[in-house]
């Protein structure tokens, strides 16, 4: 049987290479006897595989100095209150854009533990487009700018430049980390889960500017486990950390290598996009309304003219082993979500099925 | 090479059967294509895993009326904090038995979100015995008495019954859940993490009684995907959960049922535990601290009569292929951690290795 091609939004398709390596490794750990997750994570061999990771990660993202990575759990939507924990205090301000329905998420978390200003929003225009920078309306008082740089959703991604903003800004790169070359030293805080191009769901990367790590200013009843500077002193071990998805996500960075590194991907990742979108508006039946400037590399959402025609569509697809292309519930229609894991012929035989499917019912 | 026998206290030993279920079930789950961890968690496929995930461990636990069971991230130690948050409100009260190293990091932590009374200590005791329940002094207006029912670190085991304390009783049972048949119905909320007898790091158990879930009171501030009532109405997908480690969990109450269940396991636990107590006790060379009343099944603590001895036993039983044994830093010595993956076979592996270093250098 073909394998499918999963163009799920997360979590994800991973390479077929990264899952071999976990069916051939799972029983050994480095030739130690026992699987990975059978070790103490106080045991060397694991405290190694965590430094390295980190190490991987920084240097991937081109941020050898200056910044740490800590691996947490709980997932990006965590970090949307946790980030507002450890940098609010007793109650400061927070100034955050919203572009979609993850960043309405953590403006409206972040409000639990001081004052969450939205200062720019693209929500009149259906979330098709972002906000333009010299409209943010930043409060002199403001600790940080949080912004999501791509909204999985909508479909809509960050190609501006934060860099003169003159105060630390805040990314939620949840789903387009390490797809392409992003300035990157000039965010303060980047985090991502891990179940789009990280690997599997468990591990929540959150990448801080040593500066603002020491001046993290907890909300009270922070506990312990969800403070940036105590995971920091510990390597992410304040307790058992979730060693599984640790491993999957070191064996994506290894497998990111392989491929060239970010760079390499980004060739991949462009023409992916070029091709996805070429066709969608070449087309008569598939439409993206996504502003051109901001349309999102990694999640390609689109709409048939003739909304009768979807589930056949959908049908279509997975009968061909094209899966998970519904869109979500709150904007319909279809996504196609290319994470780094999708090459560029998966991409074309979406196209071809799509052409097809045009000819034949559209 | 034969495989190592892994006495770590956690992340500890699976058994072998199920380390290779995930090996040859990782590529292709359930004839889908793709692997368990490439699905949506909105895949019908995973809302089912997850329903019977639940459902098999509250017939584990013989609690299937009345309760829940939620698979949550962060670990016990984030439980700590997180059970305060649902039960204490403003500032409610809370009552805690203090029987080792990980009930005082409970206490402790719950103190941010309210008051948090030690009723009881067995400290004096060097934590070698469980404060007899008729000198726990609960306050009148307590919402709950904590307890820590197996320390992993002092190998303290609670065998009592709390049946009669007329308040929700909440446990962690992170080291030794699912090890025996419990008066689980005398409990309203029990935590475990998984990575002992229930798979990896990176899910937590928390099962809670329906009547006290209704009754939640949230610390102000307190994250939705901490909230119990929440990830309770939600299937426990309030955002992206860990499926990896819950997958394993569905792996591990598979084989707990094909190997006869509860009552099977705690034939073989109470074997391992006899015939390991009565080799120390027999011994002119190891000895164990603990009163025999509360001497854990799952966690074994022993100290060798000449502490010069401990380098010589450690590198040798490494040598002989029996991992993990040393003590804790907090207790110093030796621990033998004989969770369900342990077999009666392994532990006689350990007591003849015992035997012999005994009268080659005792």
């Amino acid at each position: 049987m073909m394998r499918p091609i999963n163009f799920c939004s997360g979590p994800s398709a991973l390479p077929l290479s990264v899952l071999a390596r976990m069916r051939d490794e799972l029983m050994d750990f480095q030739g130690s006897g026992i699987s990975v997750i059978e070790h103490s994570h106080r045991d060397p061999r694991i405290v190694q595989l965590f430094t390295d990771v980190e190490r991987q990660l920084l240097a991937a993202l081109g941020l050898d100095v200056g910044y740490r990575a800590l691996l947490l759990s709980g997932g990006a939507t965590l970090q949307f209150s946790q980030l507002a924990m450890n940098l609010l205090g007793q109650d400061g301000v927070g100034a955050y854009v919203t572009t979609g329905a993850w960043s309405e998420k953590a403006v409206k978390a972040a409000a639990a533990y001081g004052t969450a200003v939205e200062i720019a929003s693209a929500k009149s225009s259906g979330y098709t487009e972002f906000p333009a920078i010299d409209a943010w309306n930043i409060p002199e008082d403001a600790r940080y700018v949080h912004l999501c740089t791509n909204e999985t959703i909508h479909g809509v991604e960050w190609f501006g430049s934060v860099a003169e903003l003159g105060l630390p800004v805040i990314a939620d790169m949840s789903s387009h980390i390490l797809s392409r070359r992003m300035p990157m030293h000039t965010y303060d805080l980047v985090y991502a889960g891990a179940q789009k191009n990280l690997g599997t769901a468990g591990v929540t990367l959150v990448v801080i500017k040593s500066d603002l790590l020491d001046r993290c200013q907890l909300h009270p009843g922070t506990p312990d486990v969800l403070s940036y500077a105590a995971q920091a002193a510990q390597g992410s071990m304040v307790n058992t950390p979730p060693v599984m998805s640790v491993w999957v996500l070191s064996l994506m960075l290894d497998w990111l290598e392989s491929m060239g590194g970010v760079d390499a991907i980004e060739v991949q990742n462009r023409a992916k996009a070029a091709l996805m979108y070429g066709a969608i508006d070449a087309s008569g039946l598939y439409h993206n309304p996504v502003a051109e400037d901001a349309r999102s590399w990694m999640n390609v959402p689109f709409v048939l003219a003739d909304p009768a025609l979807d589930a056949a569509f959908l049908a279509e697809a997975e009968a061909a082993g094209l899966l998970n292309l519904k869109g979500h519930r709150s904007v319909g229609g279809m996504r196609a979500s290319l994470y780094n894991a999708i090459t560029v012929s998966d991409v074309q035989v979406l196209i071809d099925f799509m052409h097809t499917f045009e000819r034949t019912r559209g």
